[in-house]
Parts: structure tokens; sequence; C-alpha cells
């Protein structure tokens, strides 16, 4: 049993959003992947975000971004969640994080804000918890701080974060510098990436002061910037609505990556931790097969395995097909394999041009 | 367009029995292959046979044989069949056609019958009656005579018949002798039969004069012989029913290919006429593939080929995988490949000793 203790004036900021196409038509535009129970532990993706940061801030220190179409369901997912931020439209992850930086600021000067998926999965909550303690602390020192995955597999799915020199610090004895980010390899380079171990995933975890983002965000984005603080200045007045639906559609769309991430690292201000637990993004089948439990007893495999999901009481047989990938649902049922989970996207967009955004 | 005419005295009698578990879950013991439109032509397999064979009989000369438990399904299909007669339980084909048989020499003696599955499919129907015409035609010089089908693969699926001797009869030019019936056999046997070109498949089609049948059935098989003419001298009084339940259970259960077609071809009494006409027994989702109609708007292929069947308006998608079989149903969906179709009767066996009895 590990002790859990809240980390001070540290925020935790968790957009949710993403519509999941590699994992449809488990996930759907109505119902996306942050909202689903993937892993069969009876909490969605979103609910057990939820869990592993509530120890860190309590309830009122999590902050939830997510679009009008969802914020029902978030709401309901999440019955302490003190504040749920609702995007007008889809802007990427930097005015949303933005937007709840400047809120978290003005109410708790000096505030360390942490930006976490909703819809990954770690199970070591643990470690989890220690690896964002020691990720708080370099924030503190005036540092971006991200959390890096240290790669098993040669993945081409991931961005990557180059590590550079131990930054010496006492009160975080792992944290590194950053050199670069680079975007997705291709496999060749994703495996001399691997072969180095100077290059881990990028997790899209990212820790820092809340006016240490607003700050680089003023001279790398000003019109951003001028954008949030609009808002943000007028979130607890009559006006928030107004000025939110004139100035959201007006912000750039922008991820925090390429806004904040990639520009502060090449000017030597992005610190890395290593994390010390276990992570996956659930980001197409072939993932969230490797964590899936072994088929129940409607499921029946003759010289097969792999992943299957179907209503409840329906029985699946498959035979002769390894690394299967079976999804059914009332309307759409999916049948591939592992080494096509990438491919799944392309299936999305087909039935689009065929006019059935119904099951999309 | 053919001219469709009957055969003098022509009795088709169809068996329709058997699970057809190699198609499950499309076949089902309560909705078994024989009464499923498994082609989409609207008509089932049962009623596609009606069709075939009604220009060469008429509705009163054709008997089906069939189980308790589809007894009203067969009846309310053909609504114009007159003749039906309901199994008290499975005995295989010899007491079924036996049965009929008899009836049929009672009512038309010298009658040739004719024994058809009720599963099987032919596209050239006009290609079929005549065969059939030329098969009464030596059936009428004595002969039991089958209808062999030259095969195209080296099948290890089929029984196979090895043609000899032309007959010679003037009204039958095609005829052959037949020198033995064979197993389904290896796949190197079947390899050298297709070569050989004198092996067909034994298509379960056979035409004599009902006297015919039945006396070799007396000297071959007397106790069954005796036990159906009993049946059979009851049938149109009052004490069928009693007889039928009495005597039917003690019939020992044989196909006609081993209780007559195998000794009487060692003796010199069977013919072939060679089919020149498509066949498909639908054996398997293999067979099932090569018949069925391309996807249509409701199945998206992304590199992929094979079979899909769903329930109306549902979507199927199959990505990466060529041949695929896919069969969904309200209870059980069936993912495989046709190169595994022949296991498919394993897994009703495994769900068989799972106790899920009601998904056969």
């Amino acid at each position: 049993m590990t002790t859990a203790a809240t980390i001070d004036s540290f925020h935790a900021i968790v957009p949710a959003g993403g519509a999941g196409t590699r994992l449809w038509p488990l996930s759907r535009a109505g119902n996306p992947k942050f909202l689903l129970d993937l892993t069969g532990s009876g909490r969605s993706l979103l609910q057990q975000t939820w869990d592993r940061l509530l120890p860190l801030t309590g309830p009122d220190q999590i902050h939830v971004v997510t679009g009008a179409a969802h914020a029902a369901a978030v709401a309901a997912q999440l019955p302490e969640l003190r504040h749920l931020i609702v995007e007008p439209s889809p802007r990427d992850s930097m005015p949303a994080i933005a937007l709840a930086a400047a809120l978290i600021e003005a109410a708790d000067p000096g505030a360390v804000v942490g930006s976490f998926a909703a819809d990954h999965v770690i199970n070591d909550a643990a470690g989890f918890r220690a690896d964002v303690a020691l990720a708080a602390a370099t924030a503190r020192h005036g540092k971006i701080c991200t959390i890096g995955i240290a790669p098993d597999t040669p993945s081409t799915a991931f961005g990557y974060i180059e590590a550079g020199a131990p930054l010496g610090l006492a009160d975080a004895p792992g944290a590194v510098a950053v050199t670069r980010f680079v975007e997705k390899p291709d496999a060749a380079t994703a495996s001399r990436y691997l072969d180095s171990k100077a290059f881990y995933w990028n997790a899209g975890m990212f820790l820092m002061r809340a006016q240490v983002l607003l700050d680089h965000l003023a001279r790398l984005q000003p019109d951003l910037h001028a954008g949030v603080r609009a808002i943000a200045g007028n979130w607890d007045g009559p006006q928030r609505q107004s000025v939110l639906e004139r100035t959201w559609p007006t912000l750039t769309r922008i991820a925090i990556d390429h806004a904040i991430a990639e520009p502060v690292a090449a000017d030597g201000g992005v610190a890395m931790v290593p994390a010390q637990f276990d992570w996956s993004d659930l980001g197409d089948f072939a993932a969230l097969g490797t964590l899936a439990p072994p088929p129940g007893d409607n499921t029946l495999f003759l010289d097969a395995s792999g992943l299957v999901r179907a209503p409840h009481r329906k029985t699946v047989t498959v035979i002769g097909i390894g690394g299967v990938v079976v999804i059914d649902s009332a309307d759409a049922l999916l049948v591939t394999t592992a080494e096509h989970a990438q491919r799944v996207k392309e299936a999305t967009a087909a039935w689009r041009s065929r006019g059935r955004e119904d099951l999309l």
C-alpha cells in the first residue's frame, strides 16, 4: 500500500477529445474512446484518468476540457468534477490547456499544471504518481517537464523525445534535458531510436508552472495568448459565454507540442522525467489486444487468437485466424487482424464516403 | 426456352434431412440448410429442388421425406406438395427412399423413381432435366442409374463413382456401366481420380424402377425390406401411424449407397449418366462462397475478399483477410476463412461440449 499525498498547488488538466477512429466501431463520434471501458475494469478511460490523478490533486484541482457533444457524458461519468470547460468547437490541445492554465493561475498564483490525456492506460498508479511528483518538482524550477516512455518496440505510431544531459536537480534526480521532439518516424529510424536508448515516446504529458506556460505562449503565440486571456478574464462574469463564443473560433488550432514544447526545447527550456510506470495509448486494436482479458465463455477460438468484443450474450467463433480483431455491435461489425489495425481509420473514411456518417 | 415435358410414370423422392453443421450458424438444427435461401434467389434449397423436379413429375409425383421437427416448415414452403412422409426418427436415406418407393410402386406399378437431395444447387435446370430423362430411360432397362458429376477439382469432400464401359443404349447413348463406388479419398487419390477422367462425384442421385429397388432390397436387406413393406401395406388404412411408430425404429439405419448402390455395382447392375449440368452440394462455406453474390452496400472490403452473411441493415467491414467467411446472426457470429471451412463442424462440436445446444 503506497501513501497517496497531494502535490502542493498542483492542478491537472485533462483534454477529453479525439474520435479514436482507429478503434471504430467500439469508439464512435458520439461515444468516443475516453468514455469507454476498454479494459474491462468497470471504469471508462476518463474515469481511470480521474482515479489516477485524484490522489495528487483532490477533486477541486482537476480541469476537464471537452466538446459540447460530450459535456453531459463527462459530467455523468465524473460526478465529483468541479471544473468542466466546454469548448465551443475543437481547436486542438493548446487553446484548451492554455485556457485551463489561465483560470488556474488566476485562482492559485504560482500553481503547477500538468496535462494528461483522457484516454491512455496506466496500471501502475503509484509509479505514475511518484513520477508526476518528480516532474512537478522539475516544473517548479521553471521548466516545461514532460514524462517520457522508454520504448520497448520500434513503434512508428508515436512521436519521440530525445533525452539530453541530466539536470542534476536535487529534488528530481532522474530529470534530464530534452534535446528535441521528433515526429512519428519511419521503421528504420524507429529501430535506431530503440537501439540508441536516448529516445522516449511522447505520451503528451506536460507539467509546468501555469505562469511559465502563459509566458511562453505570449512570446510564441501572442494572438492565441491574448484570446485565451480575454476568455479567462471574463470567466467568472456575465460575459463568459459571449466572450467565449466570440473569441474561441478565432484561436489558432494547434497542439501544445508544436506551440510550446518543440520551440522551447530548442531553447533548452524542456526537461523530461523517464516514466517508471507502464503506459499504453490504446491507439489501435493491436494495442488494445495486448491489454484485453482472455476470451470468455461466449468466445470460441479454434487455432485462433486475438481480440473479440461483442454484445452481451452474443457468441463469437473464430477458426484458423491468428491475431484476429472482431468488434461486433448492433449496426457495425469489424473483422481484421492486429497487423492491419492501423488501417481501421481507412474504413471509417470509406464509410463516410458512402454517406454512412450514422456509423461513425 | 426449353420445353419441359414430364417423364412418363416418373416419381421423385426427396429426402429432406441433414443438419448441415458445416454451414453453422446459418444452418441450425431447427432451421437446417434445405430450408434456407442460401443463394439469394428468393427460394430455399428445398423449393429450388421442387422447382427443378416439378416439370418432370407434376405436383402429384414428388414425395418429400423429412423429420417430424421440419414437417410443418416443409409443408409451408411447398404448398403444392401432396406426398409428405414424416419419419418418426432419422434412419438415414435407405428406409426413407424405400418406403416412398413402396408407396409409389403400389400406386403406379412399373414406375421409375429417382432420389434427389433437398439441399444441392443446380443452375442449369434444363440440362438437369435432360440428364434425368436419360437416367430414367436407363433405369427402365432394369439398372440402378446414378448421375455422376465430372470433377473439376481434386475434392476430398465427396465419394466417387468409377465409370466403366458404355452400355450402348439407343435411348440413353451417354450411359456407362459403373465399376464401383469409392468413399471420400485422400488428396493424392483425389488427384489421381481427377487426372484419370474415369471418376465422377457421387451426388446422391439414383434412378431405378421402384420394383427393381425393392427386389434388390429384399435380397440385400431382407429385414429392412419387410419392415418397409409392412409400413407401406398399412399406409392407407387405420393402422398407418401405429405400424409406422412400431416398425420404423427397428429399421436398419443405412444409406442407399451402402445398402444398394455399392453391392449392386459389384454385380454389374449400376449405370451412370454423366451430368451435363453444373452442380454444388454447398457442403461448406468455401462452396457457398463460390456461389455467393458480390458484397452489397452494407459490406466493406479493404484488401479483403470472401463470403459475408449478416442480418438486414447490419454493416460488415473486413480489412486484410482474403477468402474470409463472416456469418453473423443474433446469437452467434462465425469468423474464419475458406481454407478452414471444413472445420466449422468442429466448432459446433465444441459448443455442444460447452453445453450450448441452444446455438446449434
